[in-house]
């Protein structure tokens, strides 16, 4: 018989905390090899993950999930290959704990050096992503935390199977085998639990899901989030901007991909430009198979524009369907990103820098962006080499989540005997 | 009739949004300027402050509350001074809003910068230690960042007047006056309401005071906390230790001021040095007046030394009291250390760099020192120009908590028209 889930939870708690110790003090080159054995393992277990995946796939079919759902579940030779080779790309990474991140040294000769180090123990909770599994722990290991992975209930044979391969390259390369932990029940208590923090062990938990997911993370957890709600992100066409360059980031930020967070939700156009500009730029994104919802002045370009509402300015649809209107000027926009935007990604673009440079002051997003396309908005166009999520929160980490913003660190103070007068 | 305390801190919270909005986008000067106005008006304001301040000291006496809680609470013109030049000096510090934290040009040609920029709105809740007010305050202004501060109640009227005084100052040099906000009002109810995040408008809670104070903020909010529960910190004189070099750090860490968190409270010595080293240290405690609770090595020293209980271990005396035990070794301390330490200062005396780089890097504390006092455990002793607090958790601000701590960051790109590939 299974341990009741509160007690399996708290073992498993136990057991990350204990690995993190180990994995605090391990070097780089540890890490990397042990990555680049999870990576061989998952290669070499990939007719296993397969049959996992497929037992998977099947329930979801006889539960008559929807085949978007399915798609994103299904793994095949080549997906298992890209997530071995995402491993070993973060496997490359220069390690992210050990760096002297400042160093000081004081009028009484103390020299004080701010380590980074590990964070901890991260717990990742994500929907039915058989990649995440691989992704998140590498992610997690490289940068020394123990991580516990929850994953969506309907693909656990899948992260089983590929956590059960990590985890025997990560031992086989001598570092501990809960460094990489998988919760092996779909009961949702144990949710519950990870949220509450197992008692202590738990640093900070990374939602990676729809927005019901994240919803219930940031509203029941009892440790620190790293999580964005919903990406609103909007593009500002400047009265100064130049209108093949707007016309190219506007299809790019929305059509490139209309499923992701930095894809844009919303456009808008300075009246400045309104008269040149709008209507090529709607009749593009009409062409390229995007609805167009609008205000008055939007509507009045082409009979296929819909009305806009008020609700349509605080929509991610997450597909081909734009909300767009005209604002006045620089103010006009900055106004309307103030009001409606999630604080995730917002562009500009323009001609004009000094525009630009108020904008990319005053937008208080973790990403802005001048004369680029919102979709930029990932851990590797960052460089980071692979992200955990992208956090629209102040503390901590904002913007895409990679190795280096999942440590922490110390202050290292070298004295000769000092001591502080009274 | 004062309004219900709900709707109260809902103003106040919705007030520190809009201040917030407005101080992010502030230059360096006019906040050093605002900050200089908000100290010479509490010079200017002194025989105000002091009058509220006999007024809360009267209501204490009556209320038969302990001389030393009544001394911490007590204003005179020196310790107006002082909190007046505490105030200048923060406006001296350089701005910790807009520093470029990291600067890349990502192989498309886009530029990207990591800029430090406010937190938001900290809330700060503390007991009744005037210069809290000003301290606090002025931390949050120069970083940009908008205050809400929640006195203990009993120095209310004090806090009331300073507060004024700084608002004035504030509103003089053309800041918002609700840059700075006291809840000005008795009722454990607004605790409550800002632990709850006042409608999201707070970012992040500061406590200041005693355990129970922070257990009950760390277990009922429901917003990011900086704080640190208890100071239980280590010296740990290792086999190679100096004897002078140890007796000096020793008597420092625990008797310079004995109600500091960085105060050491328990004394670990190597079994390999205890021949020369133990009597020595011991008699030089007993002598400057503190009680020492040893294991029975230590008590062996001396008749005055009481037994140490398992409690001893984990106690934060905050008093002339240290417990101390003979451990084997690096490996010893670093055990007990693991146990039993709040993961705040802890410090090593030894002439063995080898030994000494062990423990700065196996001590999984804020700040570790190497032959240097655990009093120096002080946002102003690292140069911080000040601090808010020193926290012990590792999401975002870990040690002493000054301006830099309380900035978070954003990610400007620059582009020239960049559009991201399928």
């Amino acid at each position: 018989m299974a341990p009741p889930v509160p007690a399996l939870m708290s073992e498993i708690g136990q057991r990350a905390r204990a690995a993190m110790r180990v994995l605090a003090l391990v070097p780089a080159e540890a890490k990397s090899a042990a990555l680049r054995a999870a990576a061989a393992a998952i290669r070499t277990a990939g007719r296993g993950i397969l049959a996992a995946n497929a037992l998977d796939l099947a329930e979801m079919r006889a539960a008559g999930r929807a085949s978007s759902f399915i798609d994103r579940a299904t793994l095949d030779p080549g997906r298992i290959e890209a997530m071995a080779r995402g491993v070993d790309e973060i496997a490359d990474l220069p390690d992210p704990v050990g760096r002297v991140l400042a160093r000081f040294e004081r009028p009484n000769g103390l020299l004080i050096e701010r380590v980074s180090t590990p964070l901890g123990v991260v717990g990742v909770i994500y929907e039915s992503r058989p990649n995440v599994t691989a992704d998140a722990a590498a992610l997690c290991l490289m940068a020394g935390n123990a991580a516990i992975l929850r994953s969506g209930s309907e693909t656990l044979r899948t992260a089983e199977a590929i956590a059960a391969a990590m985890a025997r390259g990560i031992a086989e390369a001598g570092l501990p085998v809960d460094a990489v932990q998988l919760v092996p029940t779909r009961d949702r208590a144990a949710v519950g639990e990870m949220l509450a923090g197992l008692g202590g062990t738990v640093d900070v938990i990374v939602p990676r899901g729809g927005r019901s997911l994240v919803e219930r993370v940031q509203s029941e957890a009892r440790v620190p989030v790293f999580a964005h709600l919903e990406g609103l992100c909007h593009v500002f066409v400047h009265g100064q901007a130049d209108l093949a360059m707007a016309t190219g980031i506007v299809l790019n930020a929305k059509m490139r991909r209309t499923g992701v967070c930095g894809a844009a939700e919303t456009l808008l156009v300075d009246r400045a430009c309104a008269d040149t500009h709008l209507t090529p730029l709607v009749e593009a994104l009409l062409q390229a198979g995007c609805e167009v919802r609008g205000d008055e002045v939007v509507r009045a370009v082409d009979p296929r524009v819909a009305a806009a509402s008020e609700a349509d300015w605080s929509t991610e649809y997450l597909d081909a369907i734009i909300s767009a209107r005209v604002v006045d000027g620089l103010d006009g926009a900055l106004a309307h990103i103030d009001r409606y935007s999630s604080h995730h990604t917002d562009a500009i673009v323009t001609a004009d820098d000094a525009a630009a440079a108020r904008f990319l002051a005053e937008v208080d997003s973790a990403i802005v962006l001048h004369n680029a396309s919102t979709q930029f908005a990932d851990g590797g166009e960052f460089g980071f080499g692979g992200e955990i999520g992208i956090a629209t929160g102040r503390m901590h980490a904002r913007g895409p989540v990679g190795v280096e913003q999942l440590t922490s660190f110390k202050y290292r103070i070298h004295g000769s005997g000092q001591t502080r007068p009274s």
